[in-house]
């Protein structure tokens, strides 16, 4: 029998017709669809996808073990993480060796910070993969505010805010354009970062950019202490122009 | 008469069914397209759409003044490109003001390093603007190395080629994954910049990402002296996993 091959189909960054041509095409065809969500929560990629499926596909929800008790670094957390993703694998590869094509879905752009990626690592040798490229969830979020991003020769840095404050710190004092992604309880660390470099007043931060209750905010009158999951920061560059 | 709106439409880095499901919508309706293009040649965001436009859909090409014996950072230069702009804006205006929706085809993600932006700026406080986001080309080209760009907290740094060395040395020095644009005929400069910094192992030059004449190659056996418009170079990121 034939094996059966794995679409890693970015859906884009959350509103359903900005997802490709391509995807729209591969989803109205699937027979198998996989993908990660908490439990006890549709997952967002799901979401994305709603009333696209054809009535026969086969659902697979991959979900994540309840971790919210174990700090982050923890090795535990890491193998339990690691467990889950090796089980994973066990099963999409079960069904491409039965001959069957499994799509999974992705929010964003599937090798662009995604959790798709530890599917591929793990099953890029054993089968055939397809990743389907797709608008990343920072792309909304400086369409949102309507303003141009990066003109001639800016310098664009993507920051995670997991990041120590001092290496945020050395990147925002050298580049043009920022984006601040994993913000959560990280904030106030990003928003101490870019008052320090002179950035705050340049700063907004969007909230589920495409999505349903889409906002636009100048970071210096966000009053929230905590950021929502899916919100990024981003500083516009100002690069040469005729 | 209600004043006609404009479209900056992101066509996505080149392959038709990679423009988004929205784009491909507001394309097959269009009564109105522009698109800049270098005098004599079809122009990529024309090329993009070629089939999908309506029979009677207008065509407003607008023709980049011929620039190439003129030094870039020339005044010259700058003031030619700052004319074309303004005529081309009053072109759209004109047809906005007749009650007419005018779609600009964009390459790209029209606010990433796009030309459309020239016109955004001029445009914006005139006439109501929708910014329709795409993929952008380096989402195309990492794709194409079928190996994920950037994990954890890796820091993402994008570069022009047109920066001085220095300044491409320092930023490449301290980030975990890069893309290289603008190469062109500043490619051995970039290629210095990673041989320095210990990169250029890990590096891959992608062109035509997505479209047709796709290639990838490892940077280290990519023998020529210059790149082609249409080619992007990366270095992935190798963050923290599970």
């Amino acid at each position: 029998m034939t094996q059966g091959k794995i679409y890693g189909l970015g859906l884009g960054p959350g509103a359903p017709d900005l997802m490709t041509v391509r995807a729209d095409r591969v989803l109205r065809q699937a027979k198998h669809v996989a993908f990660f969500r908490k439990k006890g929560r549709p997952g967002q990629a799901r979401q994305i996808v709603e009333g696209l499926l054809p009535e026969q596909a086969v659902e697979h929800p991959m979900e994540y073990p309840v971790t919210t008790e174990v700090p982050f670094h923890a090795k535990e957390y890491n193998q339990s993480l690691a467990g889950f993703y090796e089980d994973s694998c066990a099963h999409l590869l079960n069904l491409v060796g039965q001959g069957a094509d499994v799509v999974v879905l992705c929010e964003g752009d599937p090798f662009f910070y995604g959790s798709f990626m530890h599917l591929h690592a793990r099953l890029h040798e054993k089968c055939t993969i397809e990743v389907v490229p797709a608008i990343t969830g920072m792309s909304a979020a400086w369409t949102a505010t309507n303003i141009p991003m990066t003109w001639g020769d800016d310098v664009l840095s993507v920051l995670m805010g997991t990041l120590p404050e001092e290496d945020l710190e050395q990147h925002a004092a050298r580049c043009d354009a920022l984006v601040f992604m994993k913000l959560g309880r990280n904030l106030p660390k990003v928003q101490k970062v870019l008052r320090k470099t002179g950035r705050i007043q340049d700063a907004w931060i969007i909230e589920y950019a495409s999505m349903m209750g889409q906002s636009v905010c100048r970071l210096a009158d966000y009053a929230n202490p905590v950021a929502p999951y899916f919100s990024i920061i981003v500083v516009h560059g100002n690069g040469r122009r005729p």
